[in-house]
C-alpha cells in the first residue's frame, strides 16, 4: 500500500506520541518533531506507511536516547492479555465453531496498538467479537487453505495480541513459525514480547529481521525469506504488516481490525470492521468484500 | 495562548484540508505540506498558533494560487445559518431571559468551524443550546458589563456564525462594531460574508487588518485598534480570537465553543463545552470554571 497524504500529518502525530512516551523533556520532543518534519519533503508516496514510520521510530531513539520507549506499556498490554487467556480458551472451546472463534478472537486482539490510536476499548470489543458481521469475510479459503496446510508462517504484530494469537494457534494446530519484529518499534511484539505470551511452548519464534513496524521484505533476513516462501499459509496480523505486503500474492491471509481512515478508505470497509482478507481473492475496494469469496 | 506540542500535527492537518479545498491535484497538495514541514523547525513555541496558521494560509494560496478555497463552503454556511436565523429570533424572544438566550445561540454558533474540524453537527448542538451548563460561566460579569457598555466592538470569526452573532447583537442594541477579518483566512467572516449576513443593518463592520484566523494586536490597523481600545465591552468569539488575546485584559470577554483537544486542556474543559470567560477573571485553570464569577 502507498503513502496518502493523510499519513503525513499522522506521522508527526506519531512522532509525539512515541517522543511523549520516552522522555517529558519538551525540547527533546521539539527536536523529534522537526527531525521527522524534515523527513517530509523527501518522503516518497510510492513507499509504503511503515517505511516511513521506520525512520520515525529511529529519530524518536536517537534524540530521546530511550531504545523502547513502550517497553512498560508493552508489559502491561501483555499482563491484561494473560489475564483474558482462560476466558479465551473456553470461549473457543464452547464455540460451535472453534476455528472460526479463534480466527475473530485473533482479529479483536489486534485492536492493542499504540500506533494506530492511544485509546481502545478492548472489553467492548470483545463483546461483539462473535456477533459482528466480518467486512471483509475470506473465511472458507481460510479453512481450505488451513485444511491442506503442513507448516504456517504467522506474522505477529502487538506486544499483548501476542496471547490473542496463541489462542489461534493453539485451535489450529499445525506447524507454526511466529514472526516478531527485530527490534522495539512502537508497541510491536518482538522475542522477548512473544516469549513472555507463552508463544515459546506453541510456535517457533522468529525475527524478521526487519525494523519497521510491518514486514517489509527487501530488509528481512535469509531466515525469514526462506520460512516465508516455504510456508503453506501466511497469517499477516495488523495494519503495518497489510501495509507493507498489501500487493503480495501468496497464501497470504490478512487478519485486522480497522483503526485508521486511510485503511478504511483503501479496503472499503468501516473504522472498526472486522477483515479476513485473502490476498489472492478481490476485496481492496468498497463492497467487494460483502461478496464473500465467491468473487 | 502559546503554541502547544500537540499544534504541529494539527497544522499539517490543516494544511491538508485547505489544500484539499483548494485542488485536487495530489502533487500541489503535497507540495503545501512539504511547504508547512519546512516551517516547524522554525515555530518559536511562544508564539499563539494562529501566528503559525497564518503562513500556513498564505502557502496554500501561494501554491495552489486560490485565494479563497472556502468561498463556497462560507456562502452555504451563511445559506444555513439565515435558514435558522427566524427560528434562533423566536426562540430569543420567547426566552425567561432573552440576553441569555443570545449569548448561547452565539456560543452555539461558533461550532460552525472548518479550521478546526471538518465535520460538525449544528442541529445536535442547536438541541442542547438552552439547557447545557456553561463550562465557565461568567454570564453575570457579562451582563453587568453590557448594561453600562455604550460601544461594544464584538470579533467575529467564521462565516455562517455571523447569523448567530446577528442575534446577539440585535438583542444587545448597544453601538457595535462588528470586526471581521482583512483577507480570506479559512472559513473566517470577511467584510463580503458579515454583509451577506446581514451584519450591515445592525453595526459598523470594520476589517481587523490582520492576516490571521484570529487577531494579533501588533498585526491591526490604527482603525481597528483605536476601537478595540475605546470599547466598553469587547466580545472575542471563537478559538483563534481567544489564542491569540487569551492574555489581555481590556473589558473582555470570550464566547467559544471548545473544538480542540488543547483548547480544552488549556481552559480545563472539555470538548464541545460552551465557555463565556471573561478576560479579567479566572477561569484559564481546570475547574475554575465552575466557581463562577466570585472567584
Amino acid at each position: 500500500m502507498k503513502t496518502y497524504l493523510e499519513c503525513i500529518p499522522c506521522f508527526l502525530k506519531q512522532a509525539l506520541f512515541a517522543a511523549g512516551a520516552a522522555t517529558t523533556d519538551d525540547r527533546r520532543i521539539k527536536e523529534v518533531l522537526d527531525g521527522v518534519a524534515r523527513l517530509i519533503p523527501d518522503i516518497s508516496m510510492e513507499s509504503s506507511p511503515p517505511e516511513m514510520a521506520t525512520r520515525v521510530y529511529a529519530l524518536v531513539k536517537k534524540i530521546t536516547g530511550v531504545q523502547d520507549p513502550f517497553a512498560q506499556l508493552k508489559k502491561e498490554s501483555i499482563e491484561n492479555a494473560l489475564s483474558r487467556y482462560t476466558n479465551l480458551k473456553r470461549a473457543v472451546e464452547e464455540a460451535e465453531d472453534p476455528l472460526e472463534a479463534a480466527v475473530r478472537i485473533a482479529i479483536v486482539g489486534n485492536l492493542i496498538d499504540f500506533g494506530a490510536s492511544t485509546e481502545f476499548d478492548l472489553d467492548a470489543a470483545m463483546e461483539e467479537v462473535f456477533d459482528k458481521r466480518l467486512a471483509i469475510d475470506h473465511f472458507a479459503s481460510f479453512r481450505e487453505t488451513l485444511a491442506k496446510a503442513r507448516s504456517v508462517v504467522y506474522l505477529g504484530d502487538n506486544a499483548g495480541e501476542t496471547v490473542f494469537d496463541r489462542v489461534l494457534i493453539e485451535t489450529m494446530e499445525k506447524e507454526t513459525t511466529y514472526v516478531v519484529r527485530d527490534i522495539p518499534v512502537i508497541n510491536d511484539a518482538t522475542d522477548e514480547d512473544a516469549r513472555r505470551s507463552g508463544l515459546d511452548a506453541v510456535a517457533r519464534i522468529l525475527p524478521s529481521g526487519c525494523y519497521a513496524p510491518g514486514t517489509i521484505l527487501s530488509g528481512c533476513s535469509e531466515d525469514f525469506l526462506r520460512a516465508y516462501e516455504e510456508a503453506d499459509l501466511i497469517i499477516s496480523k495488523g495494519q503495518g504488516n497489510f501495509e507493507t505486503l498489501s500487493e503480495e500474492t501468496g497464501p497470504l491471509f490478512f487478519l485486522l481490525k480497522v483503526k485508521c481512515p486511510v485503511i478504511a478508505k483503501h479496503l472499503g470497509a468501516e473504522l472498526g470492521a472486522m477483515v479476513l482478507k485473502n490476498a489472492r481473492l478481490h476485496g481492496g475496494t468498497p463492497n467487494s468484500g460483502r461478496k464473500g469469496d465467491g468473487v
